[in-house]
């Protein structure tokens, strides 16, 4: 390699490949819809240009690493599809590619990653559908990008809970309450025995509740139970915001004795994200709003677990996985795979499950029997405040919920053995 | 209002209302699931909570402005979409709803505004499709999100063109070139005529082509090009990457007398992209790449008109548009729309549409045709340097392109007035 032309700046030789895995709908064969894929996402254009050599696409150029032919489909799931000008297919395959690049191409930096493995791919004519499922780095980038500096058990440390799901609530209503309102509220949450709240995401900075203002009325609260009682609940304060204002309330609730940040990852982006993530003192609450967009139709986008990955490379610690029986659209199925997901190990780190969306204890049982964890961040907004004796007794039903659930019991079983539980039912049950 | 008990930080009255346009699709009547979508989005939960005062709502819910009603069809263009338990839908309604949030639920913070309009709402089960059509901002929020600071004119003014599109390319192959090479592509590209030059979104800071290596080669032509001639070609550089490197090359790029930053919008993320744009010294190229997953699906995610309205509050100047016949999936209409949309004024400014993706010139004809507008960047790679008599004849061909689509020709009448253009259309015609 004495002739190289390439110059030496790399201080560790980059030999690396990371790999993508998509699921495609294409009427040609999926191998070749994969390699015209690797080529707009590496060193192709739409005609061959001079400096396009032989060794330069030896060296750069995405390959295809591994394609798995699923059912062939008359209907194209996303417009646009074409393959030959006038005709319009009728034969569309499915299946999945893995197809992978050399880490030297984008070296240490998300963004490009980003645009690599997710920038114009989704707009090639030749497909009718595709999702990005999975994203595997080599363990040299994974050096580069550590993850998760708290995870499951950073979160459990803070909060000194071990061996049952950490309870978490909402402050509810979303918008609206001022400062010294929220936080008595967060006092009669503290007093119900939670052990993580969390502002709603469309509380952030508005004039009404400052973020500062809003911060010194609650953690005062949180820090005079810690006093009194030894220990510190999690207060996930909503630093969302612009970049300056995002660091300032970031200091803010450092220097306030906060332990969490939380993030609406999708809406403030990942470099802005990662650059907070990577501040690392306090454990990151990433919330996912607006991954419907991303993730809803079945045939375009991300799915979870590739978007998880993500995550983990931004740092958050803490990732929404919506619910079981929840009030949205997803199905029980793909929250199981996301909670599954988050809890796979990666550089030694878990990613904390939080579960939510119309949640009060009642689901304990299935999310228990289908996912046999409790390495969970259980968040019940409605579900603790709205509980018929109130937002203590809301509390005791989710935890009693959890404990007879991880026993053995059923929803019915449980609901004889514990009075908090019984009333949850009756207000909340089918 | 003597005994409101919201402290006073705002200092300017905040009495505008934002308005977010969606389409929906939704077994309910239209006007029943955009209510939903505004309680999901402002003050609402799935029960009633404690402190949800009326006074509260009044003052903080999220409004249905207005609501038009379209086709009804029998078959969900999403899954998951359910009102009744065990009922499947078999009726949607299809139309457009305007919902309004006041402005003092956001204040001024980009992050905010971005979960409130496009966060949850893509989850809720009652609709099976939804998709983000427009955003207005009051003047009083506007005023906070001043948008580009250079747009059409400033662009235009930094390489001194008038009356005509500015002529651009994309450096190709997209990875692999070292800075050497690459300077040299740079210095055929501008002797041929280019007005425009850019690194690919691809091309970022790999350790084969590190930002500032290439950047200082590139600069240097086209610095010593600029001093010979008097005029300085605009270099998009990608400064895409984590936060510190990102911020680190926009100084570089300053110091070297650069005039313009290229950023992945979708993959740097909205607020480290307007943290960048704020900075103010340099006109922002903003590449749309990973914009087909959130707008390719016709029931799902983001359409181009609000997709703009948010890269102003970024505060981009530049924004891709695809082409007319491009090589995507994108159909020309919504191309058209797409120019119409960055062209029109708001803040006293205009977005310049970058045309890209396939063109060599014969597209000229058909662009202007529809648009009437000659403020375009008008993107050309293989188009420029695979033209048979090289790239300076390339460049050649896509001017007298647009000098004869003006003056009225049609292509065919055209290729008798430039022999250019006449071997373009040889090689990349059908």
């Amino acid at each position: 390699m004495a002739d190289s032309p390439y110059p030496k700046h790399a201080v560790r030789p980059l030999v690396g490949r990371f790999l993508a895995t998509y699921w495609l709908e294409t009427p040609l064969a999926l191998k070749q819809a994969a390699a015209l894929i690797a080529g707009e996402q590496s060193s192709g254009t739409f005609v061959s240009v001079p400096g396009e050599t032989e060794e330069l696409k030896n060296r750069f150029a995405a390959r295809v690493e591994s394609v798995r032919q699923e059912a062939i489909v008359r209907c194209p799931s996303l417009p646009g599809c074409c393959v030959q000008e006038n005709r319009r297919p009728t034969r569309f395959h499915t299946g999945t590619v893995t197809i992978s690049w050399p880490e030297e191409n984008v070296g240490h930096n998300l963004a490009a990653l980003i645009s690599t493995v997710q920038g114009n791919l989704y707009e090639i004519a030749q497909v009718s559908g595709v999702k990005l499922l999975d994203l595997t780095l080599p363990d040299s980038m994974l050096q580069e990008f550590p993850g998760p500096k708290f995870g499951v058990i950073g979160s459990r440390k803070a909060v000194q809970v071990e061996d049952r799901p950490l309870i978490g609530t909402i402050i509810k209503p979303s918008v609206g309450l001022t400062p010294d309102v929220t936080a008595e509220l967060v006092r009669t949450l503290i007093e119900a025995g939670v052990d993580f709240v969390k502002d709603d995401e469309l509380m952030a900075n508005p004039p009404h509740s400052p973020f500062e203002v809003r911060c010194q009325a609650i953690m005062r609260v949180v820090n005079e139970v810690a006093d009194k009682t030894g220990r510190k609940i999690m207060y996930a304060a909503n630093i969302s915001d612009e970049w300056d204002a995002m660091r300032r309330h970031y200091d803010t609730l450092v220097s306030l004795g906060g332990t969490c940040a939380m993030l609406s990852i999708n809406a403030v982006g990942p470099i802005a994200a990662k650059a907070i993530c990577d501040f690392g003192q306090l454990v990151i609450h990433g919330h996912r709003n607006g991954f419907g967009m991303l993730h809803r139709h079945p045939a375009l986008g991300i799915d979870f677990v590739a978007y998880q990955k993500l995550a983990r490379l931004i740092g958050v610690d803490q990732l929404h996985v919506n619910g079981i029986d929840n009030k949205f659209w997803e199905p029980d199925d793909s929250v199981v795979r996301s909670i599954q997901a988050c809890l796979a190990e990666q550089s030694g780190q878990r990613l904390l499950p939080v579960v939510s969306s119309g949640q009060w204890g009642g689901q304990a049982f299935e999310t228990y029997r289908r996912t046999q964890t409790v390495d969970l961040l259980y968040m019940a907004g409605g579900g603790i405040m709205a509980h018929p004796r109130g937002p203590a007794q809301g509390v005791r039903a989710i935890q009693d919920a959890w404990s007879l659930a991880v026993a053995g019991y059923s929803l019915d079983q449980a609901a004889k053995k514990s009075q908090p539980l019984a009333e949850a039912i009756a207000k909340f049950g089918k």
